[in-house]
């Protein structure tokens, strides 16, 4: 029997065990992809207690606390954060097998160097523990520096200033890279109320009047220009699935005033403009080349009640098993037919994609990159042994595993760059129990070659990132 | 190499075995969900021989003689039981890897003592020693009482009298309890040809003229206050999907009054009036503090001929996987938006969608009950050691797999409480290696906590049964 | 450690050894569906070079090479040979956990005598090696008869005269049955370009004047009767999905009619046009005892830039995953409700899709055939150690695995038969697996039935070939 979490947790054989220490372990963070606010890193934000820490804003927790019948007031309420904290701790023992467990433990760990589990029993010194370490110093620029990161990439608005990646960069004496990531949600979303809203806001920071769809192209190409010139090279976009429902630029023309005159839009219209303006947006990543991410599969805010008390990301999303593999198809060979479709990673919240993913990848690589077109790590809900572990094996079956790009955190706790040594771990378990079981040759130097790969040097490869832009 | 259904039975370490044999083995079954008839209990059923027992109503069986070519005489037909019996018998030796093969192993293992394995060779043997033991007091109750059952939820319809469940509580020499269940179904399926009729007979027992959709809803509710009054505090639901098509009350009447004239229902109509019953049935349940069960993704009746011949329950169901999330959570919200969201459980035909439920369970969850929302366990076709373990896992990824209430039989059968047993084994199999790799602590006062949970302890505490209410 | 690719490769139990090595490796291989050219095996085609067998027409490969970052120079383009398999060699490398990978490896082995593997620095004498033994009598009918085959069925139109396969069967010197295979889908799919030109086509090789619906039908029933002579016992349909729109046969008739006029079909048209010319071709085969197989849940030819210089089969397919089980079913019922049923073999590209196929069997089973109603080994993209496992236990769970028909190479290439070998190694390891752990009976009888029938037995007994038709 192993113990709990120890130097070779989810390590199984002698061969995974050696990949893990020898390879993956050592090679540095590459978090291309995260909800991190960087004020809270120029500004080296300081932590309190671990209440503020692990549930300030956390939804995953969130969710298990609800599910253990805990009452709001513990939750996003008023209640005191030691309470909090120990409802937490109660809710826990309750959670054998979730993510969250070995997350939570690995973050004990490898940041506060507590040895044992959290119950209701040890919360009062886990608690006493890690609020004196917080105390002394282990802040924001801290842990992100104890994690041997070398760049993160966030998740910004084209309307963002980008001040505090800006002053971040003229800081020298931090020297880990934080770019913008360009996420235009909000120039999609045109059925939200306050569409219009945005694109004033639009308008006044790129200097163009949006008064036609075409002005919203010119409007957002000049934001990816700024974006580009912060060293942006990555975009991302949220969608419910990916659509493809064509329209003519006329067409398109005519969507966008109907909205600006407050006129219904039609279920077709809104697929029409959505497709559009991806389309168009596709095309200028692939001038650029960045990376666009599509993250879908997803159904948000679906509880009226907490929505209306807490507003979005309060843990009230979930899978949307409608996503079409024959319109992601159709709407990636949109860009594909003109030779402009840029390097693409895509990510299903729902597992059951897996395979449809791992075969439209192939659809549409090229020579434009290795491993031009990507699957996403396994994401959000699927971000755990099983999930990670079975994207893995399917991309394998489908694609080259060795081209992948790896893992990222997309969180928003300074904490979770344990999630890359959880995901290294899982990866070595599964190459290394391949080659015991004589299914791949027990070839030292393409091995380290593939888990250094995926682990960080793939990612550094496929996205081009320049130091200093 | 393991013995064939030893002791140790899909228990492959120390501490599975340990937490089986210590914990779970000795629980008692509380079965909440069945199929079985109350009046074969109440007249304690006896049996004349193993084809009776095992072929009379059991289409999970007549599906694999009819793969095997067993001709219909030999399966549902006139054929002697004797003949019967050995047409099963020679098709379970094909049937390696199926559930089948262990239930029916295990049942005569547990409720004969039979240790061997049967197949046309055998099967003499096996039938001499069953027959025996059926007529020498292996009754229906007899059966229930070895397999140490405290109480048991049948399924019934709300125009149902009951008067079995009110004998068998009347009689002192048998303590187990037996409680009807609310399955409205008939109320629901307005699409059915007997329809009508349904209402004359729902009229007749509630003493409710049901001439109107507030009518039908009205009669519901008196047959809820009867069930209420003989223990009933589940309810449940057989659907295709889970459907959200909102519409107006003066809609629903529409609806209901066009179905009374007999004009036709458009596919929209139908869709509003099983959304409209359901929500409204849900706040019932809520009121009541009934759990609300939702069994979904099945398509019934597949095989015109047979269903000519047999009828419906014939063997000739399939999984419909159409089974949109969105509309789930959109109808579960309908409820949870005022507050009126019952303690709910979730069961879906197919195991594709394991992961959109357990990410619609966290949405929902609140402080009503701890584990308010349930994912039921692998259902029908998926009660299998694959299925079981994947709806665990699932759950775990995904919530506090601590809280789940567990097995039931759905079973026509006396001897079906081995499934129990069976999932039971599994459960401890996958915390057990769990523990054994490291990914939980050998904390034992936490384990015993979860494992007889899971077995008895969560679902007395989330129904809330009471004793002679 | 096991070594690479050893004796019990993918064998990790005694039982499972046992059982390949006495059972499952010395039984001939019945491969039912291919797409070999079968004129190919008559001219007993010979090869310059390892880069013609394996990079000539394997679009499974150019997949895989286009996601290494290769130039299409070096996959479909005019680069020499040797610098196509040296791209290939270095692409294979990074395949860890890819059937290629072990398909690859098992072809060097077993056709070639290679012992090691093949990378970018072993290229040269893997190249050598095997030139040598391609140019000293490698022919394609030598590869199929060091297989140990016993009879290939192919893949042909019904237009198609099959002078090859008379003449093969006409040839005394190749003792291998080839026979040919019934695929319609050119008759099916009305939506192409050169439906009419195909309707003259086979118009001229039937002697039928293709003008009305009924016409149509005429013809293809003339052609099957020559198919028949030729000894062909297969149908196979290539479909997007199953569907099921049902219209009148004068309705029929109309769509026919406007698509000779060429007007518009609309997609119910089409899909009501698909369903009648399907349900009628089952019908014709139910009465000659053919097999009929459906493939479905694939779209094609997603990229329009590749597509339009390399046309079909490029490497450019993909999973739909708009599968209705609904439809599949109706369909199949518009069959069995008038006892027309043929035997059928259910194939979905979508493994998701497993376990509503698995339901839908059971659904249709009857006693025209032992294991009538099939479903297909995991096909195309699902054709790994993963897919196949995940395809076997999902048939044991919800059917009969013992009656599996087994494993058919799908393949165009001489060397493919090593999949045979590699699906019977799953198969050894997985019933091996049950046996060991307790889950099925150490029972010799049984265990070498069963396995030798998935082998081979089963598939001889389901389509009733004849030798010399």
């Amino acid at each position: 029997m192993k113990k709990f979490l120890d130097e070779d947790f989810l390590l199984s054989t002698k061969t995974a065990q050696r990949l893990y220490h020898e390879y993956a372990k050592p090679m540095p963070i590459l978090d291309y992809h995260c909800h991190i606010n960087p004020q809270e890193i120029y500004e080296d934000k300081a932590f309190d207690n671990l209440a503020q820490v692990w549930l300030g804003g956390d939804h995953y927790k969130w969710r298990q606390m609800r599910s253990n019948g805990v009452e709001e007031t513990y939750i996003t309420g008023d209640a005191p954060d030691w309470e909090k904290f120990q409802k937490w701790a109660g809710t826990l023992e309750m959670a054998i097998g979730n993510p969250l467990y070995h997350w939570s433990h690995l973050e004990l760990k490898r940041y506060f160097g507590y040895e044992g589990y959290l119950n209701e029993e040890t919360a009062q010194e886990v608690w006493n523990l890690c609020n004196a370490k917080l105390q002394s110093g282990l802040t924001a620029r801290k842990l992100v520096e104890m994690s041997n990161v070398t760049l993160i990439c966030t998740t910004d608005d084209p309307a963002d200033s980008l001040i505090w990646h800006k002053k971040i960069a003229q800081d020298k004496s931090f020297r880990v890279q934080v770019l913008p990531a360009w996420r235009p949600d909000r120039a999609m979303y045109l059925e939200k109320a306050d569409y219009l809203d945005y694109l004033s806001e639009l308008g006044t920071v790129s200097g163009v009047k949006v008064d036609s769809f075409g002005a919203l192209l010119e409007a957002l190409r000049k934001r990816m220009d700024f974006f580009g010139s912060m060293g942006c090279k990555v975009s991302d976009h949220g969608l419910a699935y990916v659509m493809y429902e064509p329209a003519s630029d006329d067409e398109l023309e005519q969507i966008f005033c109907k909205k600006r005159s407050k006129e219904h839009i039609s279920v077709k219209e809104e697929r029409q403009f959505k497709t559009g303006l991806l389309i168009a947006l596709g095309r200028e990543y692939h001038k650029r080349d960045w990376a666009m991410q599509l993250h879908y599969g997803v159904k948000r805010d679906n509880n009226g009640k907490v929505f209306a008390e807490l507003g979005p990301d309060a843990g009230i999303d979930c899978i949307n098993n409608f996503t079409p593999s024959a319109e992601l198809a159709d709407c990636l060979n949109a860009l594909a037919c003109t030779g402009q479709l840029p390097k693409t990673i895509l990510y299903s919240l729902n597992p059951s994609d897996n395979a449809a993913i791992g075969t439209i990848l192939g659809c549409f690589q090229d020579s434009g990159a290795i491993g031009k077109i990507q699957q996403g790590s396994a994401w959000w809900f699927n971000d755990h042994k099983v999930g990670m572990t079975e994207q893995m094996v399917s991309l394998a079956n489908l694609g080259l595993l060795g081209n992948f790009i790896g893992m990222l955190t997309d969180s928003r706790s300074f904490l979770s760059y344990t999630r890359h040594e959880y995901f290294r771990r899982i990866l070595c378990e599964l190459i290394g129990g391949w080659v015991e079981n004589g299914e791949y040759p027990a070839d030292e130097k393409a091995l380290e070659k593939i888990v250094k790969g995926i682990s960080y040097n793939n990612a550094a490869r496929y996205f081009g990132f320049v130091k200093n832009p």
